[in-house]
């Protein structure tokens, strides 16, 4: 460890010194420069290291640079991440079993390059599992809104935050805050849904499994510090991105302040409550303030109000954007910074930190109170008693496991749209099944963008899936068809023989955010412009919502021939394939399904699973209708001249190969809290499950309400024939409404309360009346910005 | 008169006392019930006579039964309201000649009605001239943003005015307020322009134009008393209606406050400023706010921060509509009182409004101010001096006069946006010209919507035009083609025939707002179901912005001959027809040009007048890219994957016959205010005008900017090679913007002024940088929500 030290054991390093204490005592002993680099997260990690000829890790003239210049290392960003754009793979990177020996090599000269010895935060993206060679690829968030599963995601959660602990990562950076509300936006497949009550339940979920009960601070236990194998995750992104204008991404939003209230923050709130770690600042401006130079939201709304304790961290590179405004990246980084920006991405204007405190550009003040956070996170990892792997070597999870958690998240996903009951499940009498499509045989549409490298081998397409779980004696047949982008038709004729010699035509279609080498990406890693075969994903934001004109084609020619055909999306936004619905037989989701999603396909389709999933966002019909969700306002709305104003299929929606009947809702008032009951039976011939799902819809409220608000669902298996009463409690919020005031509340008034299996469904059901009067129901206070 | 005196005369009918005294005096006397009177307006005008068999006009029951409802009655709407819905045309209604003896007829029995003697007020749709038998048909309010000309809509508005007056109506119902913000939106035609700066310009002259400058209280000269030939205005809406999600008529509005501020509440203002009399609150919500039903709106900020002493009027029914949230139209009349409207229109809920105070719902002092300020208005309007048209009869202005300024506003709005330099002016060498389709040889699809029937050989179709106007030696043959909606094609090979045929085609496409009988309405006068060849107007929301199949159909095959096609597009909307520029040799948009737009076509295709329009909304390549608006935030965001995001053609662009060069631009310090300088000159070979658009751009600002903000514009006219300096002043509040808290001031940073003939032009242009220290340039401030 380089440096003196005066004392034979300062205080910020005894170990069993609450961490405040600790963090108190360290922060003084600090220079101003030691300070700034504790705020900096500036290189990518990939360029910390270099494999030599004989595979071994070596560090670079660039770390050492970036050392020195800070005394030391704040934090460094994707150590692991392996990708196209980083240009990381098996030849060059760490994998599963390297990870830990190359992060204590970064690591111990990290701690010698600091006079107090203060260690790095390994920063990295597990959007959907950690984005590192073996690390185990989950569904996108997307997906994983579709299952409405909290329960699997904590545990798939959990188990990413494992691998990454096992290989020597620290901070997990993870997409959950964006609510899907346009689906030309590329990102679309990071949002768990178009719903905030959904996307909070995920959020949640992914906090507690990533973290765990003592992360969460609940109740202080062990002062807040992290199980080994337990990962403070970083929340992407405060707030309002999913609503940025034309779906563009990173561009303004021009969200009022209740919409933001209503839609865009409760997601924010419950990771908050669940004690997220961190949350990242977004792009886009709300309004005109920029969200990276927005005191009243990071400071005012985050911490005052909302008590958020942890660090708010940059996007990649937004600091530097706030010169656009401040006029050079020096006032960038301090805007930031006053603003409440703890730790940067890859900017500038915040290794200028020293030079803006001296200048009065900010105040040392605020510095400290931003280091404090993030040595305050340090000792939460215990990192400073125990900064490397060799001291607490963390098993990796098996990896079995996680390829278990990953299937099952893409089963539950599968979402059944359209069935007109002949073909599925597969029935006994097919012999032949064609299985046609740009999507039918390779895994490499099934990721998703944020996804390393998979090795050779990796996963299984639904042919896979197919030729594997179909009975033996059924021959399968393959064609390709077509590309997935572009109009070359021209193999269209042999999928076209393919279907008619078939049974039963199994046609996946769909878009992709497959990277490849070729790609051409931004500063920040978004891509630029589009290789073939890319359709979606970060920067790949799109003006239409059909496929490319061959997989058009390839549907109309494949549905015209007398086979019955089922067709399988593979996406990362809902396309508006509304004829899909009117020629097949059957017509499926399965969004991004993860590596093994075709096993998860050849399950449903062959009958081996319920199609689990139901649709996390609403599906248009066209481009020309957005924006589609099902809470809007209730104006009454009734079409466009030319088109429904409704989606082709409405969020919640999702078949099942049985069929369910609700009965009306009761309330309950004799229970210690008040209920709702419901009758549920499964009035078909199989085993099923429905997704219940609890809808408000306001009647006598002081602001306009939306049409319907979910606020509560359950997952419910039954039996042929059975029936059972499902309880909703009423308390906790969940009648609480953001009044004129912007203030949170339940609120005086009437409401209806609808229990159905989708949307769309609801605004059919019978309804519960019932009044609030203001106190019946008690709901924390939130405030506006 | 009914009722009995006490007084010889009371001090409220003294001509010499002051308003606001007669006011004060007349309001005691009033009771409940007759003061709930004033605020209603609940018949249709129609309703209130008929025309007996020899051709006299007789009062109605339900006129006789409404006076005797209360006391007297407060406003009749739609007196001389002739269309489809109203069903009132030159055999049932009242033409000019007849119009004051109507009116009289009505206003006798009501002021016999009165105990008081309280005249009602004639409110008039006068959208875009007098929406009645007779009435001058002015273009509609987006041809006006076209010719970017105050001076002259000043003028047709002044004509409209006398007009409305001569025939004794008095109010004039008017769209300013909605700024074009998405083009699906039926009622764009609406709307003056995109930008706010230019709607502010428009809506000022119309207020100048129909109250004249005492009606605008300047100086409170002669107490505010309007002129017999002037009209108090409505502007209608307020406010953010132009910005409801989805381009759906009176759907949510998501908007945040300094979103409202900066783009649709600064022609609200300036209306505010030059004194308009009256405000129509919008049927839209604005972030969970009706804005019937917004205090905050109607009067934090209209009346205490803005200073308005006139009317809020509700929208059509717009009071009932709160009956959603309130749970009966009782508690709904109250809401809106409480919230500042004073004069519903249709509604049941103002009909109860002595209940609604008796019940204690809303104050009786809430009640009188309304009341007071509808009184205000009868006596500036002098009704209680002269309630007839008999005591005060005005000259009816000369019917040339209003057919001139109705060509006028045409021909300076016709828009030429490509030409590639072969067919325009036409040249001497054409001697045949086929006028083709389903606009070109037809009024009806030239008048947009709120227009009353028009005389049979009223106006001039593009083909009487070029027939009238077009050198008697060139032949002229047309051909239909096809409809305007539909997929019929039938039509266009003989229009291919005749295009083959001809040396120059002039193909007349586009959508129409024609209503027929046939037409569903509802209850608020919007089309409800489209009628054949209805694609726009109130309630023609639209999904997709291509034309009808056909017209496509015969766009193609028409520019696949071999001659020339010039293509002219009448709408009420910017439609996407990017082909069209393509394919053929010249494209303008004519927008609606009115019943006289034929001849204004005609003059600028034959260079008898120049192309004068510059486009007030931008042009969007597809409804996938929207929103398109030139005044976005400044994001730098490039392209979707599959289409640009740039507008296929800009805010403020229109091609001329000639060429102009613009110097940069020089800051002049030595005049009495700071002004912007910039040379301009003809470098073409004819006669013609350039519209100087002055552009800032913010760089150094504490909110994010947009990539441009128009803030002033000069016409130029200039011979060949004559050159002009244009001068522009910089003070009266241009450089303000609107701040972090929401206030609008010169606020300290640094901007760039970009003079150019367009907004995409500006962006290549020089610009000259600006420091404000927030000091030098002074701004009334205004204040948020």
């Amino acid at each position: 460890m380089g440096g003196t030290q005066q004392e034979a054991r300062p205080l910020y390093r005894d170990p069993t010194a609450p961490v405040d204490t600790r963090v108190r005592d360290l922060l003084p002993r600090m220079t101003l420069r030691e300070k700034a680099g504790q705020l900096n997260q500036r290189m990518y990690g990939w360029d910390a290291y270099r494999r030599t000829p004989d595979g071994e890790f070596e560090l670079t003239e660039a770390l050492h640079a970036e050392t020195e210049r800070f005394a030391g290392l704040g934090a460094l960003y994707g150590l692991f991440r392996a990708d196209a754009w980083s240009g990381v793979d098996h030849t060059t990177g760490a994998d599963a079993a390297h990870g830990a020996a190359l992060a204590d090599l970064v690591q111990r000269h990290v701690v010698a390059s600091s006079r107090l010895g203060i260690p790095a935060l390994f920063v990295e993206e597990v959007p959907h599992g950690h984005m590192a060679l073996d690390g185990t690829a989950l569904p996108v968030n997307l997906t994983v809104g579709a299952t409405w599963d909290p329960e699997l995601y904590e545990h798939a959660a959990a188990h990413a935050a494992a691998e990454l602990r096992a290989r020597g990562g620290h901070v997990a950076l993870v997409s959950a805050l964006d609510i899907a509300r346009d689906p030309r936006w590329g990102r679309t497949e990071e949002c768990f849904a178009e719903d905030p009550y959904l996307a909070a339940r995920l959020t949640e979920a992914l906090v507690r499994g990533m973290q765990g009960e003592t992360g969460a601070e609940t109740g202080h236990t062990r002062d807040g510090l992290f199980a080994d194998d337990k990962a403070p995750v970083v929340l992407k992104h405060f707030a309002g991105q999913g609503a940025t204008v034309g779906g563009r991404n990173s561009a303004e939003s021009e969200l009022g302040l209740r919409e933001l209230h209503e839609i865009h923050l409760p997601a924010a709130r419950a990771g908050v409550r669940a004690g997220a770690a961190a949350v990242m600042a977004a792009y886009n401006e709300v309004d005109g303030m920029p969200c990276s130079g927005n005191r009243a939201l990071l400071h005012g709304l985050l911490r005052e109000r909302w008590g958020f304790r942890g660090i708010v961290m940059a996007d990649g590179l937004a600091v530097d954007r706030l010169a656009r405004i401040t006029g050079d990246k020096v006032s960038a980084g301090a805007l930031a910074l006053s603003a409440g920006v703890d730790l940067s991405l890859w900017d500038e204007g915040f290794t200028h930190l020293q030079e803006a405190v001296e200048r009065g550009l900010v105040g040392e003040d605020a510095l400290d109170a931003a280091v404090a956070r993030v040595l305050r996170l340090k000792f939460r990892l215990g990192l400073f008693d125990r900064p490397y792997c060799a001291d607490r070597p963390v098993p990796a999870p098996a990896a079995d496991r996680g390829r278990a958690l990953s299937t099952a998240l893409a089963r539950g996903a599968v979402t059944l749209l359209h069935d007109d009951g002949r073909v599925l499940p597969v029935r006994p009498t097919v012999a032949r099944i064609a299985v046609l499509g740009p999507h039918a045989a390779t895994t490499a549409h099934q990721l998703g963008d944020y996804t390393a490298p998979q090795r050779p081998g990796t996963g299984s397409s639904v042919l896979d899936g197919l030729r594997r779980l179909a009975p033996p004696d059924i021959a399968i047949r393959h064609a390709r068809g077509c590309a997935l982008t572009g109009d070359d038709a021209s193999g269209v004729p042999e999928a076209v023989a393919a279907a008619s010699a078939a049974d039963l035509a199994v046609l996946v279609l769909g878009g992709s955010s497959a990277r490849t080498p070729d790609t051409d990406f931004a500063a920040n890693g978004a891509a630029r412009t589009p290789v073939p075969e890319m359709t979606s994903g970060e920067g790949m934001d799109l003006a239409g919502l059909r496929l490319g004109r061959a997989q058009h084609a390839l549907l109309d020619a494949v549905t015209a021939t007398d086979t019955p055909t089922v067709v399988v999306l593979v996406q990362g936004r809902p396309h508006a394939v509304p004829e899909a619905a009117d020629r097949a037989a059957a017509l499926l989701t399965a969004w991004y399904p993860g590596p093994w999603g075709g096993d998860a396909v050849a399950e449903v389709l062959l009958g081996h699973a319920e199609p689990g999933g139901r649709l996390p966002v609403s599906v248009p019909r066209s481009v020309g209708q957005l924006p589609v969700h099902y809470n809007h306002k209730d104006t009454e709305y009734g079409s466009y001249v030319d088109e429904s104003a409704e989606p082709l299929y409405s969020f919640g929606h999702g078949l099942t190969y049985t069929a369910f009947a609700y009965g009306p809702p009761c309330l309950a008032e004799d229970a210690a809290e008040d209920t709702v009951e419901v009758d549920i039976t499964n009035t078909g011939r199989r085993r099923g499950r429905t997704v219940a799902q609890l809808y408000i819809r306001r009647l006598l409220t002081p602001v306009w309400p939306r049409t319907l608000e979910l606020r509560d669902f359950r997952s419910v298996g039954l039996e042929p024939g059975e029936r059972r009463t499902v309880t909703f409690p009423l308390g906790a919020g969940r009648l609480a409404q953001v009044g004129a005031d912007l203030e949170t509340a339940v609120l005086p008034g009437t409401l209806e309360i609808r229990v159905a299996a989708s949307s769309r469904a609801a605004l059919r059901a019978v309804p519960v009346v019932l009044r609030t009067d203001g106190q019946s129901f008690t709901a924390p206070a939130e405030t506006p910005l």
